[in-house]
């Protein structure tokens, strides 16, 4: 029987009720900038050793916990899990990033894919959620999470990072159907994925779609949106997620918030490159937003990280459903010290803000 | 005396003047996705060997128009040349893009700086207009550019390339005397550099605000906008260049169209991300719009490639003020067959749509 949760302040703004304070949590949070982290990273030998392994991925899943008064911990994984469960070979390369030994290019290379067992090649992501959810004692919400299939799609066809994913881009536009099975097999992958995270403890959902802002208009909606769409009906479907709020956050999609509210997601995340002012308007009150200080203020000076972060909590006004967070995955370059400013000055000024 | 212009639709196109089919042409057009630009790069020995002198760069400015029934030609240089005669030490690392020897980090490094001698340490650049435009013997009209302050800044304080250009960011946050001092130096070297190609023959300007886009919205309007409309005034207000049409490109700033138009400009760039029916509303008929093909759509097979233009010209509709053009730097990988099929459909499908 797990835990009775003692701070809900999170789960309520992404219901869109009143909170004491702003909830804040900060993508990438068990990260590089933290020194325990990299020492629990020294001692897995390697990103892989230490993400597969659910003690080490919940020790540095908690270990921001110790350090900052955060509202939400985030299950402490890479978005490369399933096509690495899907036999593609994910290895990281020194400092150049996800690598996969077998990118899928050819349309057999697309009907080999299959959605991995959940008990099976993602059983350590499983269990690491299982056990995260134990050690938290109730402490602070977890979220469980996933890529979007356009992101994922992207590294799998590309076989590694890129400025354009050209080679994906060319898939949809020579080949959408054979794009189209790719994207929906990844769809029920994501899916079931997130379903056996919300069976296991996950108490809400964020899909990560980091490179949807690469597409255009019409194929952002196509090939993007579209299965994050389907994916959101599926898991509200579901028994195990139904009652979980979903995030989904299209980093470079700032045209799209209505279209993305569409969904029936509980909240959009947001880049630093919108005035949550404007997303508000663009929602129109149907979803939660989440953001969305430019990561990069984390290394200025304290006045100005607490003058900043005032700002983007003005800007979203003194209205529930805000989750304070970065626009974007913290850098290793972040002083641990920022962020603890960063998360007090957050609480106290919701705290006045929610005063007047 | 220059030729009589014998191809006024770019320039039509610009003024919002009505034209016989639409006008294109592409950005990074001298490029190495031509074999005829390699062959002439490695003559020169080095990149910045071939922007230096003045024979090849005109030589390179003019192969594009051998292949392809473009309506404009920019000169041959890079963004980069301002920062470099400021006497930073600019240098193209191996497949590592631009590096300064002697970034600018102190006030002292801002102080130091001066705007270079058009007839000095620019005057090679200044030059190369003035062959470009004799040897163009009044074919199509030549475009000078130059980079945006925000964007030459970005490069000069953190010394190279960088995903988020957070040493430039923490030098607008921690000390914003200081960087606006910077970026009023570089306003009036771009301006001065603007009207020294002006009074050599360019006829149309563009400035590139590459990394615009990297700012939230009030930085964004601060530290970027701010200089490009500095520049505009500045350049309306002299003899040499008062009568040009300028084109301002921020690449990711889909959200600033309309405060774009606000600065006098005759035009603006648009990134593929954003509909062009959006962008018109945005403007609302006050400048022209050039762009927006996705470049990686030229890697896609022929009758895509024509669809999708015909879709961007489509979301644009006769109206006249459209100047079409991808959406970014055309990339090493396109096929000339591939460009030269777009330019043709783009005349072809802009007459038809004329004669709707």
């Amino acid at each position: 029987m797990p835990d009775v949760l003692k701070n809900d302040r999170f789960l309520r703004a992404l219901r869109r009720e009143p909170t004491d304070t702003t909830p804040i949590w900060v993508m990438r949070q068990a990260g590089r900038y933290l020194p325990e982290y990299r020492a629990t990273r020294e001692r897995a030998g390697s990103f892989m050793g230490l993400a597969q392994n659910p003690e080490y991925a919940c020790e540095v899943t908690l270990q921001p916990l110790q350090r900052f008064e955060l509202d939400a911990t985030i299950l402490f994984s890479d978005i490369l899990t399933i096509p690495d469960a899907m036999g593609l070979g994910l290895s990281f390369a020194q400092s150049e990033g996800p690598q996969f030994a077998r990118p899928v290019r050819t349309a057999a290379d697309v009907a080999k894919l299959a959605v991995p067992d959940m008990d099976g090649e993602l059983r350590y992501v499983i269990d690491a959620v299982r056990l995260i959810r134990h050690e938290l004692h109730g402490r602070v919400p977890l979220i469980g999470f996933a890529g979007s299939p356009w992101t994922l799609a992207c590294y799998m066809v590309e076989g590694h990072g890129s400025r354009d994913f050209a080679t994906l881009k060319m898939m949809c536009w020579d080949q959408p159907k054979l794009a189209h099975q790719l994207l929906d097999t990844l769809a029920q992958a994501v899916s079931a994925y997130l379903i056996a995270q919300a069976a296991a403890g996950a108490q809400a959902l964020m899909i990560f779609d980091t490179w949807g802002g690469l597409l255009g208009p019409a194929p952002f909606r196509e090939f993007s949106l579209r299965t994050m769409a389907q994916i959101v009906a599926t898991l509200k479907a579901d028994p195990a997620s139904r009652e979980l709020p979903v995030i989904l956050f299209s980093k470079g999609a700032g045209a799209h918030l209505a279209a993305l509210a569409d969904t029936g997601c509980a909240a959009l995340g947001v880049d630093w490159t919108i005035d949550l002012a404007d997303a508000r308007a663009a929602v129109a009150g149907r979803v939660a937003l989440q953001g969305n200080l430019d990561p990069a203020i984390l290394r200025a000076s304290p006045e100005v990280i607490r003058r900043e972060a005032r700002t983007v909590m003005d800007s979203y006004g003194n209205h529930p459903g805000h989750v304070f967070n970065l626009g974007h995955g913290i850098t290793p370059e972040a002083d641990p010290e920022q962020v603890k400013l960063l998360v007090d000055e957050v609480h106290a000024y919701g705290r006045t803000l929610r005063a007047r």
